[in-house]
């Protein structure tokens, strides 16, 4: 499989996810719509669902959709991304633009489709925080150890999926992001993705949006390096030989 | 299989969808029932089982219980609508008359499920706001715009189920539809499907519902318009080389 | 099969349905449980997963644990009411005796669960309904149609799920029966279920529940005529060639 | 399959499963978290997917993760406990073992991604509340009687898993104990294990959690004692030959 393929996977699949997961925060967070204040159970089934949607968009390139998957994967020895995507720089690099890319236009479809509320909405931070994360408690360390804890719990249960076969195929993984949701949300909004929070970020701040407020670049980083590092770690602990997980 | 059984069955099904897809949101929307502001995540749920049950009852036909499906496939070049399908002019309508009729139908069953709930609800808007779907901030260019994002999500991911095989079977567009919905359905309330909307706006325009006010003719076709366009969309890029789409 | 073992199977599997299902309506209901308000979305789900959880226990009796199924299926004119279990008078009468035996126990035993709450619970008509359904607006055409409707819908789509094969089993019965819930459960608190709703009422009636009120048997015959109709109905329209139902 | 790999994979999946479940009472319950007032079946959802992620991640061991399931399946007569896994004196204890360190650190770490919000939160009975659980109403029988019938429930239906094969797999057990959380949930807060109740409020009372409260040991017996009689009352029931249970 082309690399290119990779990479146009990437994209649709990636955007997809954006598509769906910014949109449940959009139709919580954004004055005038109908699921107005839905709750954040609500928020986690919609990130959940998203996932769900773009695994199968993405499939043909084993839908990463995460820098922070892809980096699990590499780090854990894989041979192969997909079937036929060898594991090297190239490819890497191709799933990880195929993510920001992804990330940044399901982001700005996701603007489309909510256009009226955002200018309706008076608060900037609740337009911000349709894109991209932020801290209920902002602290360096605190508010990272959170995202590499969120990350690794997302990367290694992905890598054991391979060791116990089910018919669930993508729902296990929506199932996942939905319980990382509800039980590692609390305090950073769960980026748990850098493409997740940086692609939207750039998209916010590209955008003519109305009313908009700073895009908060000085956090920007930790949703990025709390995933990276959370997803190496995983990639580890996956080379343990106590858990099953998925063969090479 | 006769065009009868297939027109049969996407009436049945497609009366499944409307019964507990409208019936859901009586439950939410009308004074006095027991599910009563039981929120928005409550209607998604209901709509995404809709679609479940109605998969099930229409299985034979190949359970399309929407025009922008039956429309995306079409584009998309399918050589079959169902095993023993052919794709033609006449297999097209009778679809599309099975999906108008069974939502028609649903929806006249639904009423009479909820009849009490009608009759005591003062607000006439609430009445026509159960059988079919009304923009949060009316504007035709951006409903539009919405309804075609909605709409293309539910068709390219259903093109892609094939690519993907799974045990989810009919779960998979449920879940799919609570997806849309949560995400996707704050600014017009996701009709993506012309029968679902239109068929039921029939039925509040001719049943002697008590105290109904206007069936809000002037929006309607915004809600069969959209999933048609969004739908050809979907088909258009299910064409694409870049994903997995279920083989003809 | 022995009808003893069917018998048995039948107690077990819908006790364990009454269990749970009136279990999760006393955690909302009642006073000064963790789940007080929990809403009506948490007891339909409650409700789907008890019957999850009966459809496991009950395997080996095929799983009715309603009357209403039961009968659907001998109207249907299914050979087995379960591998080994012929349709026959006596055999119909037993599922019956289980299913009204086990819907009692279970409701003894969620009692039992939360004795306390029900002490200190100062409404009569919060205890009954922990236990029966009773209507949102009493009328009795009205009432038993939407019992009636409630109650197809459950039988039919069941008989639909032969038709299409997936790995969803006990699962697409426990979805099913939250849609119906969200969805139909509006007026009625749909019963769909004689056994279900009058082993629990019976239960209300003998247990000495301190501070209780009426068993309101003047409501009691609805939900076990209404769903014995809607069942005998099913089972008659899953003979239409329209659909794809369980092979016998 | 080493004792040494089995304890283990149990103290992984069991940190899992502590981690991600006491998240969410942490996400609902401290002060300033995204997820704050979340409601019960946000709740309940979370300790049903901290199931299904501990189950994949403990699948070598045969992810036991509570102390009730192996007194169950020891007292129901297996011969293993996973494939490879003989039951004897020396497994019975390495499963005990490994389940109470995992949900010790489950805890530790579910309490640094939560850091802050300990800080915060002002009412020392909350945080407890994030680690273990305590009666809706304090009396010793019927605070036994309702985790009992709890246990019951967990581990009677899990032995039942075996004779409906499904491709639920690990999404089995995660429903089932979505559904004793919000059904039996409401009086004691459902710890139905040993482990989870026992391991975290060990955590809770060696870290140094500012303003932290009494870890109300006098009713620590009851959610260890009452699991156990609840797994092994499971047990001896599903010996009985009602129902199919999972082969030896």
């Amino acid at each position: 499989m082309s690399l290119g393929l990779v990479f146009l996977s990437e994209v649709f699949g990636t955007a997809m996810l954006t598509l769906l997961g910014c949109g449940v925060v959009a139709n919580v967070a954004l004055k005038g719509t109908k699921g107005n204040n839905g709750g954040f159970l609500m928020v986690t089934w919609g990130w959940g669902i998203a996932v769900f949607a773009g695994v199968f968009v993405a499939a043909r390139s084993g839908a990463h959709l995460n820098p922070a998957v892809t980096l699990g994967l590499l780090v854990n020895g894989k041979q192969e991304y997909a079937p036929g995507v060898p594991v090297d720089a190239a490819s890497t690099f191709t799933y990880f633009g195929g993510e920001m890319l992804g990330a940044f236009l399901g982001a700005v479809v996701m603007w489309l489709a909510h256009k009226q509320h955002f200018d309706v909405e008076p608060e900037p931070a609740s337009k911000l925080g349709v894109f991209s994360t932020g801290p209920a408690i902002r602290s360096t360390p605190w508010n990272l150890a959170t995202e590499i804890i969120g990350t690794f719990v997302l990367v290694f249960v992905i890598l054991t999926f391979g060791g116990t076969p089910s018919g669930l195929g993508p729902l296990a993984v929506a199932l996942l992001v939905v319980g990382i949701g509800v039980s590692l949300g609390g305090p950073t909004g769960y980026a748990i993705n850098p493409a997740r929070d940086l692609g939207p970020r750039i998209a916010h701040a590209l955008l003519p949006i109305k009313g908009k407020g700073s895009s908060d670049w000085s956090y920007s980083w930790i949703p990025v390096v709390g995933p990276l590092i959370g997803g190496t770690l995983a990639g580890l602990a996956g080379l343990l030989p106590i858990v099953f997980t998925a063969a090479t």
